[in-house]
C-alpha cells in the first residue's frame, strides 16, 4: 500500500493557507457589511482546524516523495482543496446544492471559468473575490506544478522543461522552490497592474481586483452576467486581452526576463508558435466579421482579438455571444479550445508545444516517405526531440482524446445532445468555460444540466488541469500494486 | 521533374479496364430499352480512346516505379478514373452539373457513399448499377493497394503489413501480383455468395447484385431512397450486417484461411478489436434502443448491429434514421465514424490497428510514469513495435486530424453550421457517407449543399482514402524538389 502520510501532511498545510485566503472575503463582506462575512469566517475555520489536523498526524521525518506519491498527492490536493473552497458556496448567501458548490470551486480552482451562477451583478462582494481568489490560487498553482512536480512525472513530453526551467546560457539557476517564488512574485506584481490599469480604465475596486486575477490566471470568472461585455469598452477590452496574452506564457520566460536574460522570452518557438495562431485566427475571424457581418474594421478587430485569445487561452470571458457570427468563428472557435496555450503558463489545452512535437514529427514522415533511406529527427525549439518524449506526446494525445470521447458520450447517456455534450466535454477538458448551444453558450450557464453531467464535468476539468495522465494513472491497476 | 510516363501508361492501362466495365449498364440498359444505354456506349468509347492514347504515347522500356513516381502515380489514377467514371452522371438522363457528377463518382470509386441523387427509385438500371460498379472496383482497388503500393510507400504505419502479407507461417507466399489476384478471386466469390443470398431473401436481380457490390465495398449506394430501410426486412438486414463485417476485415487474411491457414484469421489481434468494438459499440447501443426508446430486445438488436456496423466499416446505408434515437447514439456513432475497419479491408477510416498502436503506447506510457527506469515497448499482434512505426502512426494522426479540422473549417467559410461541416468533414475524411443533423443527415442528401463545399467534401474522399499522406505528400515543396 501507499503511504499515504506525506500526501495528507502537504494537504493539510495547503488547507491552512486556504483557510487564510477565506479571511479576505470575509474582511471585505465584514465591511460592506453583509451577513456573510460569518460564512467566510466559520468556513475558514473549519478549514483551518481540518488542515491543522491532518498536518499534525501525519507528521513525518523529513522523507522524500516518492514518485507514486507525488501522483497520488497532485490529484488528492485537488480534489479536497475543492471539497473545502465549495463550502461558501453552500452555506452562504447562495445556498447552492452540493453539486452545484463543488462544480463552482473546480471551475474556479481549474481555471476553467464555466459557472451555474446567474445575477452575478447583485451578489455580495465576499462571493465574487471569493470566485476571484479560486482561479488565481489555481492559476498560481498550476504554474508551481509546472516548475516544480509536472517535469519530475515526466508528463506527456512535460520532462523536456526539466532542463530548460533550470539553466540560462549554461548557468545554472537556483532549484525549483527558489524559481517557484520568483514566479510568485512575478505573478502578483503583473496581477497587481492590471487591476491598477483595469481601476484607470473605469472600474471599481472590487471590479479590477476581480477581473485583474482572473484576466491573468486566464480564468473568466466575472463580476456579471454579461462578462466583460457588460463594460463596453475597447479600452477594457484591450487590456484584457493583453492580460490574457500575458497569462498564456510560460512564466518562467519572463523570470529569465527580469534577470537580465530577454533573449529566452523573445526566442522561445514556443512563444513564436503561440503569437502566430493567436494572430493568425485573429486576422481570420477579424476579416469574416468585416466581409461577412459588415463590422467596421476596428470593430472587427477588437471583437476577433478578444474572443480568439480568451477561448483559446481558456479564460472564457464574453465580450459578445460570438455564437451569432455565423458558422466560421463557431467552428474555428471550437478547434482553438484544444490547442490552449504555453506549457508553464496558466492557460490550459492541449498546449502549444505539444502540437509544435506533433507537426515536427509529421514533417519528418513526410521527408521520409519518399527518402526512406533517409534519417530525419523533429526538432524543438532548436533542439532534436528524443523518441521517448515523442511517444509521451504522443500518448498524451490518445489519453486526452480518448477522455474527451468518454466524456462527451457520458454526457450523451446523460440526454445532452450532440452540439450540448461535444463542447461541454471540450470546454471543461480544456479549462475554458463556455460551451456551444443554446444550453451552455456563452450567453448562458452551466446551471440547467442534470446533476450527474456536472459532476463528469467537473472530473472533466480536474483531469485537464492535471495534464491527464496525472489522474488516469491512479485508475490503472499496475500503480496501485506498486 | 518528375517522370510522369509510368504515371500515365498505368492510368491508360486502368481508364481501357473501367470502359470495359462502361459497357455493363450500356448492357443493362439496352436489354431494359432505356435509351441512356447510348450515353454508357459513348462514354466507354471515349473512355477506352483517351485510355489507349494515353498508354501508347507513354510507353517506356519496363522501367521500375520510382517512390515519388508511386506516390503521384496513385493520385493521379484517383483523380483521372474519377473523372471519367463521371460522364455516365454527367451526360446521361441524370443530367447532373459538372460538380455533382463529380462528386457523385467520388463517393462511389473512394467508396464513401455520400449521394447527391434524390429518386434512386425510379432511376434506370444502368446508372444504379453503375454507381455500385464505382464502389466495387473502388474497394476491390485499395485491397490491392493494401496489399502491394502502401507498404512499400511506409504510410502511416502500412510497412507493418510489409512482411505480414508475404509470409505464412514461416513459409513465403509468392510476390503481390499473385496475392492481389488470389486476393481479387476471393472478392468476387463473396460477392457473388452475398447477390446470391440476396436474392434469396427476396430482393430483384438488380437490386441484389446493387446491394452485394456495395455492401462487400462497404460503399453503402443503394437502390433506393430508403436506402436498406426500404426493404424493411429483419433477414436482409441480418446478411447486409453479416456482409459489412465481412468486408471490414483484411482480405489477405481470408486468402491465408481459403490455403489451409485459418489461424492466421483467427488469431489476428486487429481483427480481435475490430469485433471487440463492434460488439460492445452494438451491445451499448442495443442497450439504450431497449431501456430508453422502448424498443423490444430483438429489434433493438437488429436496428443497433446494422447501424454500428454499417457506419463503422464505413459503409453507410441507413435503415432508420438513427439522428431520432436520441442523444448518445448520435455521438457515439459520430465517433466511431473515425474508427473504421481493418487495414486491408475494403473499409475506410483511420483503422483499428493504428487504435491499438495509440493505445499501447499510451498504455506503456502509463507505466513508464511510475517506473521511470523500467524498459516498456508496445506491441502490436503480439511483436515488438518499432519506435519507426509508432511515430509513422502517430504523425498519421497528426495529419488526419489537421484534415479534418481543416476540411471543418474551410466548410465553415461556406456557411455550413457547426453540426453540418463537423459530420460533412468526418464523414467525407472517413468515407462513411451520411453526416449529421437537417442538411446532410442519413434521412437526407448532399444536394443541397454549395458547389464549393461538394468540391472540398470530393477532395476530403480522396485523402481519406489515400491514407491522407498519399496525397498531402504532394503539397509538400521537397517532393517536388526530388
Amino acid at each position: 500500500m501507499l503511504d499515504f502520510r506525506p500526501v495528507f501532511l502537504i494537504t493539510g498545510v495547503l488547507l491552512t493557507a486556504l483557510a487564510a485566503l477565506m479571511c479576505i472575503p470575509a474582511a471585505v463582506d465584514w465591511a460592506a457589511g453583509n451577513p456573510d462575512w460569518r460564512v467566510f469566517l466559520v468556513s475558514a475555520l473549519v478549514t483551518l482546524f481540518v488542515g491543522v489536523a491532518m498536518a499534525l498526524t501525519n507528521r513525518i521525518g523529513g522523507a522524500r516523495l516518492s514518485i507514486r506519491q507525488a501522483f497520488a498527492l497532485t490529484t488528492v490536493i485537488w480534489l479536497i482543496l475543492t471539497l473545502f473552497a465549495s463550502l461558501p458556496f453552500r452555506f452562504g448567501e447562495l445556498g447552492l446544492s452540493f453539486t452545484d458548490a463543488y462544480f463552482e470551486a473546480m471551475s474556479g480552482i481549474t481555471t476553467t471559468g464555466s459557472t451555474v451562477l446567474t445575477g452575478l451583478d447583485t451578489l455580495s462582494p465576499g462571493i465574487l473575490l471569493w470566485r476571484a481568489i479560486l482561479q488565481w490560487v489555481g492559476g498560481l498553482g498550476i504554474i508551481v506544478m509546472a516548475i516544480s512536480v509536472l517535469p519530475m512525472l515526466s508528463v506527456g513530453g512535460m520532462q523536456m522543461f526539466r532542463v530548460e526551467a533550470f539553466e540560462t546560457g549554461g548557468k545554472a539557476l537556483p532549484r525549483a522552490a527558489q524559481i517557484s517564488s520568483g514566479v510568485t512574485v512575478i505573478f502578483v506584481a503583473v496581477t497587481a497592474a492590471w487591476a491598477f490599469a483595469l481601476w484607470l480604465a473605469g472600474m471599481t475596486g472590487l471590479e479590477a481586483a476581480v477581473h485583474a486575477m482572473t484576466t491573468i490566471a486566464t480564468g473568466g470568472f466575472s463580476t456579471s452576467d454579461a462578462s466583460v461585455g457588460r463594460f463596453d469598452s475597447a479600452l477594457i477590452d484591450a487590456i484584457i486581452t493583453a492580460g490574457m496574452l500575458v497569462g498564456g506564457v510560460p512564466f518562467v520566460l519572463y523570470l529569465k526576463a527580469v534577470r537580465g536574460d530577454y533573449r529566452a522570452l523573445l526566442k522561445d518557438s514556443q512563444v513564436h508558435w503561440y503569437l502566430a495562431i493567436l494572430l493568425a485566427a485573429s486576422a481570420a475571424v477579424a476579416a469574416w466579421l468585416w466581409l461577412s457581418q459588415g463590422m467596421s474594421v476596428p470593430q472587427a478587430l477588437r471583437y476577433a482579438t478578444f474572443n480568439v485569445v480568451s477561448i483559446m487561452t481558456g479564460t472564457g470571458y464574453a465580450s459578445t455571444d460570438y455564437t451569432l457570427w455565423g458558422a466560421f468563428p463557431v467552428g474555428l472557435l471550437f478547434f482553438l479550445t484544444f490547442v490552449g496555450g504555453c506549457a508553464g503558463s496558466t492557460a490550459c489545452g492541449i498546449k502549444v508545444f505539444r502540437f509544435q512535437i506533433l507537426y515536427s514529427v509529421a514533417a519528418v514522415q513526410l521527408r521520409k516517405l519518399h527518402h526512406p533511406h533517409g534519417v530525419f529527427i523533429p526538432h524543438y525549439n532548436g533542439r532534436p526531440v528524443s523518441d521517448e518524449i515523442v511517444t509521451s506526446v504522443l500518448g498524451y494525445f490518445f489519453i486526452f482524446g480518448a477522455c474527451f470521447a468518454g466524456l462527451a458520450l457520458a454526457l450523451n447517456l446523460f440526454g445532452l445532445d450532440f452540439v450540448t455534450a461535444i463542447s461541454s466535454a471540450a470546454t471543461a477538458i480544456a479549462n475554458v468555460g463556455p460551451g456551444l448551444g443554446p444550453i451552455v453558450g456563452p450567453a448562458s450557464t452551466f446551471q440547467s444540466l442534470p446533476d450527474p453531467a456536472k459532476w463528469l464535468l467537473a472530473a472533466g476539468m480536474l483531469v485537464g488541469r492535471l495534464e491527464v495522465f496525472t489522474v488516469i494513472i491512479l485508475f490503472t491497476r499496475s500503480f496501485w500494486r506498486g
